[in-house]
């Protein structure tokens, strides 16, 4: 299956790792994984900081290439939230509690446009020590590490 | 990964093969597929006649074993709408652009009675010829075919 996810993923944390995880088990063995990564001028509109493209790409490429997934991959640049989404042809966009609202969108876009709505798969967004959800504006914050455990 | 399933499942049609289908690529090798079916006295709030629980059972089974997944899976009795989802221990539920408020509706019990939430993962509706989905109720009233083809 031909699978496609998004994110900043700044820092890389649990969350973004279950929504890895997940995209490349949806896809299998003879799928493919497309993951938008957005820009540094798209990411700006973050609350706090965002590290360089560069080292982002670097650290996903490195947690990815680390599973040994026999299964197509390539990143590409996220210059708005929707990316090639729109207009390409894949079958499931596989997202989070929180974005789950730009797939709703990207189906609707697709159907007017009169291309085949996709497949949506929602993660559970991974729960830090504290039961809510492990965020990057959390991390940033320095309320909890990436993997959810409280910091005092 | 430990998928669950639901649904009437009469008659069978292409809609209900591609939910069927994506619960086994998400399940994977290694993974489980629970197959909930409603059972007569539950399916009677339909708008249609159902056929027996016997019957779409054998129909569900024969095109699963027809499919030669080497996935266990299991086809249990649907009493309401959430059979066994909210007490189990499993990864993901597979539902349709219809059905997926029950999903969320899941999860929701699931965070209040203190379990993890789990994926939810939405296949897009299958569409007959005339571009509307494919539904059991338009299959009966003699609008369509099992594969969508408009009859006349």
């Amino acid at each position: 299956m031909k699978v496609m996810v998004g994110g900043t993923f700044d820092p890389l944390h649990d969350g973004h790792k279950r929504l890895l995880d997940r995209s490349f088990e949806l896809a299998g063995p003879s799928g493919h994984v497309l993951i938008g990564l957005t820009t540094d001028v798209f990411a700006s509109h973050k609350v706090h900081p965002i590290r360089p493209f560069a080292e982002r790409k670097s650290d996903l490429a490195q947690y990815i290439a680390g599973k040994n997934y026999h299964i197509d991959w390539l990143i590409e640049p996220l210059n708005d939230r929707f990316g090639s989404a729109i207009e390409s042809d894949f079958d499931a966009i596989v997202v989070s509690e929180e974005t789950i609202p730009v797939a709703v969108e990207i189906n609707k876009i697709r159907r007017e446009k009169g291309k085949r709505k996709v497949d949506i798969h929602q993660i559970s967004c991974v729960l830090a020590e504290d039961s809510r959800w492990i965020s990057s504006t959390r991390i940033y914050r320095g309320e909890i590490d990436v993997h959810g455990h409280i910091l005092h």
